[in-house]
């Protein structure tokens, strides 16, 4: 039985794809139901994806926290981008006079036996004026600590290396290869 | 067959039920989808109610739409207060140079062929620094155009006078009474 990884998003399935090698993408839209702790809608996803197929599953949330607006937009960083887009979360790093932030990845995996295990990579980085293509939601706006440019003025390669989602895949393959 | 209200909220019941004489409290728990627009979340919680129980139906969402950040929170209001609490949201208003807001109140009918209805009330104000008692949520930092107090210092009355709430139940009793 494979391992799916329910996700709509292409880019996402071939990066997990490079590292876990069995996994298949289901591209199934589950509710995302509303909460400011990911791991409540990663949870509420799974179950529901239990309730129509048998397998293993996995899905993932990648959010952007401000501590400006202490931790917010966090899972709903989607809603943010989509009415004050990123200009205006740059400004609000900028007006609120603290633009440390947090890029996260929880992973969230659902056994043969409906347990949940979830697995977390994060980076910390600094909310600048928009730089690079757009191409991914707030990748503009993004600069981990240690670069001089934002996540979308990186090569894909380069970004990988330093990727939170990266980071949880990597734990997540440790957890299903351990004997 | 009754109307029934779905809400958990003993207050909101009872301002409904001076108006909607026949309407009766419903306390279930449903799902709460992440949208921008209220309407989709009530429609997606009537649909629910109506896949358990037979009957007419009511749901209502009320938010808070900030001007400066181009309706943020609105339904998301609740995460808001939760992380960044009424000081937050009064800061923001502050260190973004608009004070501007709307209340707002949906609120989401389904009749005995599931047919949905809208019916809405709102009322202009500016964010303040919070004043008086902290009853119900965004009440403190809510100063309605034309008034120099916010809702929290209001007296239950008053604020019912003015209330969005109550033009939106208004609305939807003249739309029931319809011959």
């Amino acid at each position: 039985m494979p391992l799916y990884f329910i996700t709509g998003n292409k880019n996402k399935f071939e990066e997990a794809k490079a590292i876990l090698s069995g996994v298949e993408q289901l591209d199934i839209d589950l509710p995302e139901m509303q909460d400011l702790d990911a791991k409540n809608i990663i949870e509420a996803k799974l179950a529901e994806a239990l309730k129509h197929k048998k397998g293993e599953f996995m899905v993932e949330d990648t959010s952007l926290y401000m501590d400006c607006l202490n931790g917010l937009p966090g899972p709903f960083i989607k809603w943010f981008l989509k009415s004050i887009g990123n200009n205006g979360l740059a400004g609000l790093a900028e007006r609120l006079g603290n633009n440390k932030a947090e890029a996260k990845t929880i992973i969230g995996y659902a056994g043969k036996d409906g347990d949940i295990h979830f697995f977390e990579g994060s980076i910390r980085g600094k909310i600048i004026a928009p730089q690079g293509e757009t191409n991914f939601g707030w990748d503009p706006i993004f600069q981990p600590d240690g670069f001089d440019k934002s996540f979308a003025e990186m090569g894909k390669e380069e970004k990988n290396k330093i990727s939170m989602r990266k980071v949880a895949l990597e734990k997540l393959k440790d957890f299903l290869i351990k004997p």
